[in-house]
């Protein structure tokens, strides 16, 4: 059972959302300009808080790239800032009518995006995504709860406090933003389990935060981000091509889900493309995890059969050798995370076979890994990764933000 | 853990669904007149089976009118091989293009519709929803394990094995119809917990179990059919045309979702509008659970707190006076059930903060809510009505049973 703290909190998000739900663009707009001036003019509070989490974090003996992710600065607070007024900035997809008719008989039907209501968000340590998760979700009309990390808690607790008093100084009820009060996991079950008071709930961050999150939750669960993504290396590849996306998409920015993490090799071009992929790879400082023949190559560890699963987010790849497209197909099938995967090849034949093929949220051909994005897909904003199936699937954006209602409109009609 | 006599289904159910996903529309068509020729050549066996089915039911005792549901007859085989041969006939949803467009850097980005790939579906008794969910899922390329009630597992097996044997000998794996094996809860449980194996699961039937399945799944859920409906009767209506909708919306059809469940009446309309329509309700032979107001009439009985929340699927109603909008809104918000909901007005300023305001998958204006249905919107086929807010929401067609996927194409494209 939810505790009376965190009914009283949905209580308010909800509330929150019904008044949101009918708030025109340039209410919602206003308070994300707001949202973000507020922050600016709060930088000496918000950079004073997160110095504390800051300092905690230290005296705990957090790795120092941890540090990195949870420390703000006037750049990143600006950054943020800049961030909101872009959302302002993009349509407001609520009101979007996504299908519309007149039926025979005369009814007029429209399909209309609404907001879903009040949306979860659970997620890791940079407190930047608290600006940011607030602004996608009120731009789409939806009251979000937040639940950051504890070892951010002062940083977010400041942003929150900004972002309310922007909000409710621009008109609109300062709870669309809240965090989810309380300590530790029974804080994060709550929201899990707040079926009826939270319409849906995306999680951000690693494999295990996620899996858990699916496993517990009774809130539906937009999952996001794992990506165990391949590049695949066709027989009819130009190997000059190949080089470059391979060592684009692996080396780019290693600590992202779109980044690969694991290259096949068709058969018919292993002899010349095995060696020279691997010393590229050596050069970048890229370890790489072997099968027989890769394994063959000086430097290169043989892989084991948990390395094909692996999302290593680091300076480190699996590489095999494939008998061809089918044994690729069956590799992809097996191992692949269903978020990104890629095929260089000239052959239109085989970039028609694997996008066909291939179950991931984004299948590319002769292309980088590393654009399975919102920015790069144009989308303005992106509040993650999709890699489930239902509802939205790839870089969501403010439209996959929303659900529809039929709106139908008769003068009498009756069956 | 699953049994692996179920990994075993489930795991043929995939490789049926890698098949099936590239199937072109022409194979699936023809697959789809096929089921409908064998059903029909396979009468006799199917209908012993059903009456083996019947005879056990009767022998339990099944109320009479559970076992009409479960009852099949030639007519009843005619219409599920005709609903086949109706899927047929409609557009293939998968590879429709949802959007697409060049990128700034030339890349070539499109939005695809895709098979989710297995498809779980539990429902209640009907044996026809057994041909009616195999056409759908084929038609939109996904496999389908079903899992029937007990009661009709020997008409199940006959139909399932008939729609296997046609679907081979045109060509698609049989697999892409099969059963849940195995007995009572256990064997839903399996599927309920099948994540990984099953990508969506549609429970069909009542509130009980579309419950059950909602908080026990850990494969993703698409919530279907529970309506508690409203009419809103509101201070600017046409009395008469709000009299024939209400009638309608009740007792056209009592036994479906979106059959209305309670009627609210604007104060300024009460004192003409709520003995005239209690009248017919009763000459109708509807049982009217009225508030104070209406229990003044002969023959209403005072409504308890429960009956706001009920769906009799009866000729019985809920029915109480509300100050005015506001006060209809604010009571559907807290008693519907998020189906669909109707005002009967002709202020256009009041149907459009109706409309606006009231969150549900179908918001109805003049119309009845028995109009919130596939065929009735046009779709062609059915599988459910959801009443959830992800992915699917109102009636759910063919392409409400896919998912997408982003085809990104470059020719060397590096971040």
């Amino acid at each position: 059972m939810p505790t009376t703290v965190f009914t009283e909190v949905a209580g308010r998000a909800r509330a929150a959302a019904t008044t949101l739900a009918l708030a025109t663009r340039a209410a919602k707009d206003a308070a994300l300009e707001a949202m973000a001036a507020t922050l600016l003019d709060d930088e000496a509070a918000i950079l004073a808080a997160n110095a504390e989490d800051v300092e905690r974090a230290r005296a705990a003996g957090t790795a120092e790239n941890v540090v990195d992710r949870l420390r703000l600065d006037g750049p990143r607070l600006a950054a943020m800032a800049q961030g909101l007024r872009d959302v302002a900035g993009l349509p407001d997809p609520v009101g979007e009518v996504v299908r519309g008719s007149t039926l025979a008989n005369g009814l007029q039907l429209r399909q209309v995006r609404v907001p879903f209501g009040v949306v979860g968000i659970i997620y890791e340590a940079r407190p930047n995504v608290t600006a940011d998760a607030a602004g996608i979700c009120l731009k789409s009309g939806n009251a979000v709860l937040l639940r950051g990390s504890s070892s951010a808690l002062s940083s977010n607790t400041a942003i929150v406090a900004s972002l309310q008093r922007a909000a409710a100084a621009a008109g609109l009820p300062g709870d669309v933003v809240q965090l989810v009060p309380g300590e530790g996991h029974d804080a994060v079950k709550e929201l899990m389990r707040a079926r009826g008071l939270v319409d849906v709930l995306i999680p951000r961050g690693g494999a295990g935060l996620i899996s858990s999150v699916v496993e517990e939750s009774t809130v539906p669960v937009i999952e996001t981000g794992v990506g165990n993504c391949h590049v695949y290396v066709d027989a009819a590849a130009d190997l000059d091509m190949a080089e470059r996306i391979v060592l684009n998409a692996k080396t780019h920015r290693t600590s992202v889900c779109n980044a690969a993490e694991s290259l096949l090799v068709a058969e018919a071009v292993a002899a010349e493309f095995v060696p020279r992929i691997t010393a590229r790879l050596h050069e970048a400082g890229v370890l790489v995890h072997g099968d027989a023949t890769f394994a063959a190559v000086d430097g290169v560890v043989p892989a084991t059969e948990a390395d094909w699963g692996t999302e290593y987010l680091a300076l480190e790849i699996s590489a095999a050798v494939v008998p061809d497209l089918d044994g690729a197909l069956e590799h992809i099938r097996r191992h692949s995370s269903g978020h990104s995967d890629t095929i260089v090849t000239d052959s239109a034949a085989a970039a028609q076979r694997f996008t066909a093929a291939v179950d991931s949220a984004a299948v590319l051909v002769n292309a980088s890994t590393r654009f399975t994005d919102g920015g790069e897909f144009g989308f303005g904003a992106e509040i993650g990764i999709s890699t489930q199936k239902l509802h939205a699937r790839g870089p969501m954006g403010l439209p996959e933000m929303t659900s529809t209602k039929y709106v139908v409109t008769g003068d009498g009609h009756t069956r």
